[in-house]
């Protein structure tokens, strides 16, 4: 086997949007509203886990959701229609991610003056929205069990910056070889305050950890 | 269940770099070196698949791969290990995908004048990579049944510039909820000219059909 050569091709040049993040998370403490960023790969699950999770929390919290996609709006329309809460599509034309400008005019579409928490479901992408801050108070990634165990070791970006992991779709562990242990540890590596649960939204295992995790979460930033 | 509103946020401004693609597929043909670019969300297979499919092609062409990744190394050392052809590691630095420069700098690092066929392993994201021509001459996207049969509809851009649909982890098709119609349906409305082949790379299934497939496009664009 022949040595592998690595080349680096190019150094990242995104815009620094920290300030109108920073912004908006003063305009979220003032009015009371607790922003959750959502990221994960295209299909690891974002949806179904915010369904089981707001039919969890919504008796304790007003809530809304902003569902970021390029295309489509299935996904707004199956979160309203599953758990009767506010929800809007934001299309963004093929652009991969939100950075704060654009969740600030979401926002202003939903309007917040009703709620309590408001839930983002980012772009499905490992990559691009990690570099934005998009002005929440928290952020989670969803890892799903098909994806496998090496994407901490792939993409250190997302897993560096999220405060919760969550472990989805394992209900169907047994049909792949992904190591639990392994992974962990990486997420630790990329993160070591962060925190990783297991969950199945398809069968709802782990959402009411999730759901006290977030309840704590709440509770702490109302009295910062 | 409330009426759902959907907002555009903004509008794609990703640099054009179709002449730099252009003249390095000229470059390509003038060489007669076939250069395929493959794409898919993080975890949907792309390097078990390119794996399979280099040991069914390597008898016929002497093949080279590019495996682009933001961080590791792990990919271009389980090529070469499992299939023994030449490979290199491209990192990105944070970058959410590759364009024609990038992947033409991959081009000079792995020296393809012993080469005929070079696979070029995109980073893996549904969004960005299918914003930037690499130069390639064909391009692949993989999607794994555990992403769902919504892909088509969320992701359009990489579905609608993409030769060559495979449809990936077939071997797990009855622990989820996928429907291969509706996806074949989008897939042909968002790319009529596109081809769907249904594959599992961990079983091998399918591989000899992209095989044929490949072997094809390259006497086609041998004689063009």
């Amino acid at each position: 086997m022949k040595k592998i050569r690595t080349i680096v091709v190019n150094r990242s040049a995104y815009a620094d949007n920290d300030a109108e993040a920073s912004l908006l998370r003063s305009y979220l403490k003032d009015r009371g509203v607790f922003l959750v960023n959502v990221m994960s790969s295209p299909g690891a699950g974002k949806t179904t886990t915010l369904i089981k999770l707001i039919n969890a929390l919504k008796d304790s919290y007003r809530i809304g959701v902003l569902e970021a996609d390029i295309d489509s709006d299935v996904d707004a329309i199956n979160v309203a229609k599953e758990t009767n809460v506010k929800s809007i599509q934001l299309h963004t034309s093929g652009m991969c991610h939100l950075d704060a400008g654009m969740t600030k005019k979401g926002l202003d579409e939903i309007d917040i003056s009703d709620l309590d928490l408001l839930f983002l479901e980012n772009v499905g992408n490992l990559v691009c929205p990690a570099e934005f801050d998009t002005g929440a108070c928290m952020d989670i990634v969803i890892l799903s069990i098909p994806e496998g165990d090496d994407k901490p070791l792939k993409y250190p970006l997302v897993f560096s910056k999220c405060d919760l992991v969550l472990i989805n779709k394992i209900d169907t562990i047994k049909f792949f070889n992904f190591d639990f242990k392994k992974c962990e540890e990486m997420i630790k590596y990329r993160n070591p305050n962060s925190t990783v649960i297991k969950i199945s939204a398809l069968t709802g295992e782990g959402i009411n950890q999730v759901r006290d995790y977030l309840k704590n979460k709440i509770d702490s930033w109302r009295k910062s």
